[in-house]
């Protein structure tokens, strides 16, 4: 049998690095905070790159690439940006055998050294929107990491846009949330709050931030994106201007947004079981096994049970499929399930001497897990079937989840009370204090102010102040 | 008019910086020897990527994703790669705050901490071949650097794979050089030269180094990929190991290889005129430009050019080509074409109200610059056909250039008098020290042992002793 998980009710966290781990997804290195995608955990990453970056260029959007490193001295420009940054550096201060006269950082994040090459390509409103997006690595120095969700060096994607208008730059954030929204739910399967974070809790340097949150099973939010509206402050830090149609110079409105394997953490953390990992067929590396049968089969029926297995592969991958067909003879068929279902192939298909008699073969929904007898001359149409059920109901199933556990609280009594019982609905006065304040003696934050929730005034459930409407708080990963 | 290019003949290290900067295809950055790759330049980088990343899965290859920063320490362990690497390193001494109790050099090549994974990873030989990729950025400080050619930072994708047998490792590594060969061929449209290194110019770390060298239009080599047998060098410096048929315990037999952004310079450097870029059909961005002609014409005409320009491209991408129609009203046909030609569009429309009453449209192929007039109901299959020929015709035209600056030469004077003739053909006993004064002397150096060129014996032009057979040598990137 392949090794058992820890089961999620016995520690969700335990259950989760257990999972990552045993599923080869990733694992730790000896560089602090820093994992090792193996090529389970990669194939994932690259199907959500692949998804997501086709719906970048539909929009307009172009890659491209900037400097891993940045000169200390840009990330002074923006105040607000250095300070939200400055304790997260990881700093080269030789190279070549010398030490530089300026330290370079590596890139928490791009936006002071895209506006240096933007300040350059930008003359006039003609030049004017600027659609770039990077796919790169950055490294945040973390105090506590784990594995996807929080480490030091992450892979990501950020978009970098520059408007002529607020007007236009509001709209592109807003779009790029909306992408995001799309990609989370029609893709990962993962229901998603979109709204409004709040002052504190935006991105160091922006006007406005916007995110999309999503509950885990354990009940605890993920920020699992961010759209920010950036106003003019970087412009205005990297003088990026343009010739506007009055023949004035003008800074930019400019926009930057970015989802990282992060995305990977949360797609296990809202499907996964104690078996293993759940994979939406979206985003599936490996849509279908088949394991042919053959315990006290004869060598006649051995091969034609092989046969037939790769027969079925065949016309499964002409339909579109990923699929593999796990002849080892080594391992034995109740070794396989278990594999398959800790490494989240998605369908299983099995073929005995007795199916092939029958014209039939087993298949099983690795969410479900329940036993199908399709004729075989069906099996394809049937197999494609099953994973668009899958898709729909994995959705379905996280979305009653995070329903089912989003309440509206009216005291701070009741919040206390209600801490860890996923999304809280309440009025907040909308002070900074006392967000601080309930982060400290409850552990809740703020996620965002939910588009979705109609905006009625009230108190606040704190100062008993005047609220303009309900806020989500959660603990969060 | 569009901005013209410095001509190679002038210079063709100015040309080719000009040409990088003006096509939009990367330029400087303010941190030392590192460029932003533009979107020109990227979308050519990304067509790239997805043939070749076809090409290793093809054999089996998985893609993964091994930490940026690697322990100092880690180095050391291969006492003949940290020498080699030793001096263009990037060192991160500081991070979140603090000093670092080990310092981590930014990765120069991965091979040491992915070696500390695989010796994880790996316990039998039923895990061999383990066969990786990974795409990633590196960094090594260079003192002097050339866009693309030559950079501190530069993308790429390095190729990390294990063995049981010292035969296996062999023919993986001759096999990837062989895929680096086709792709340049086939692909890049770039005749290459694969051989072996010298000892001299091995990777440090490796038994035996592979590479393909390219000739570019000024007669000066490329290497344009490099393929290593390495051995159980990193295998015994950190211990990967694997329990072998024998039930005993072995040293895994290690390759890598690796291509960079630096292809990008190549494919340049080996096509492009004074006009601006030519890139092979195969990896180019865009394959057609549609230019409305509507000078004198009446509104009802500009009208119909107009929709039957959108027409076309449409049928156009229908048939898989990457189209624009180029209708800016504020640019001239000429500029527009100066613009084309610049930035490399494989294929020109030209298409008036004279064209369109005789029903037939102008194509002009990039590199030969010859008008075609062509029946608009044949146009689709006549593109096809001339990117296809041009495809052909930019391999067979560098082929013949790299043909005929090719020479046997049989003594050190002749050597030095064709020293910036191309690839020279000479006996040469060897020798590292008369390897060195060479180098010193003509600026030439060794390129690889060409497969193609039969060895037979003869005598080193400098020392008149024994050699194996002829090596190349030229003036090189």
């Amino acid at each position: 049998m392949a090794e058992k998980l820890a089961p999620r009710e016995k520690g969700f966290s335990e259950w989760y690095v257990d999972l990552v781990q045993k599923a080869k997804l990733a694992d730790y290195s000896d560089v602090k905070g820093c994992m090792v995608i193996r090529p389970n955990g990669y194939a994932i990453w690259e199907n959500m790159q692949r998804v997501l970056d086709k719906m970048f260029k539909d929009l307009g959007h172009k890659n491209a690439y900037f400097p891993l490193l940045i000169p200390e001295s840009y990330l002074k420009k923006e105040a607000e940006h250095v300070e939200g940054f400055n304790p997260q550096l990881a700093v080269v201060t030789h190279a070549g055998g010398a030490k530089l006269e300026e330290p370079y950082v590596i890139r928490p994040t791009s936006e002071t050294i895209i506006n240096r090459s933007f300040a350059k390509w930008i003359q006039s409103y003609r030049d004017l929107p600027l659609l770039i997006n990077q796919w790169a690595n950055v490294m945040r120095w973390e105090m506590r990491t784990r594995l996807f969700l929080r480490t030091t060096e992450f892979l990501w994607q950020e978009g970098h846009t520059c408007h002529e208008t607020e007007e236009d730059a509001e709209k592109e954030t807003l779009q790029m949330l909306e992408v995001y929204r799309k990609f989370a739910e029609d893709y990962m399967a993962m229901p998603v709050m979109t709204g409004r974070k709040t002052e504190s809790e935006k991105f160091a340097g922006a006007l406005r931030t916007y995110s999309i949150e999503a509950m885990m099973q354990d009940k605890k939010a993920l920020q699992a994106g961010t759209s920010h509206n950036l106003g003019q402050n970087f412009a205005k830090a990297f003088d990026t201007m343009f010739q506007g149609r009055d023949g004035k110079q003008h800074h930019v409105w400019q926009t930057s947004w970015g989802v990282s394997t992060r995305l990977i953490g949360g797609l296990i953390m809202t499907h996964s079981d104690d078996s293993g990992l759940i994979v939406p067929p979206r985003l599936a590396p490996t849509h279908v096994v088949i394991i042919p049968i053959a315990g006290k089969a004869t060598d006649a029926e051995k091969t034609q049970v092989l046969e037939k297995s790769h027969a079925l592969a065949a016309d499964l991958k002409k339909a579109g499929l990923s699929v593999v067909v796990d002849d080892d003879d080594t391992k034995s068929p109740g070794w396989k399930y278990s594999e398959h279902e800790l490494i989240g192939t998605c369908l299983r298909v099995e073929l005995g001497p007795k199916d092939l008699a029958k014209g039939s073969c087993v298949m099983v929904r690795r969410d479900v897990k329940q036993k199908e007898f399709i004729p075989l001359d069906q099996a394809v149409g049937k197999a494609q079937e099953m994973l668009e059920q899958m898709q729909t109901s994995l959705f379905e199933k996280a979305k009653s989840f995070q329903e089912a556990n989003t309440f509206e609280v009216n005291s701070y009594e009741e919040m206390k009370e209600k801490a860890d019982a996923g999304f809280l609905l309440a009025h907040w006065n909308g002070d900074a204090k006392v967000e601080a304040r309930i982060k400290e003696e409850t552990g809740l934050t703020t996620r965002n102010r939910p588009f979705a929730q109609k905006q009625e005034a009230g108190k606040c459930v704190v100062t008993g102040e005047p609220s303009p409407g309900r806020i989500v708080f959660s603990k969060a990963y």
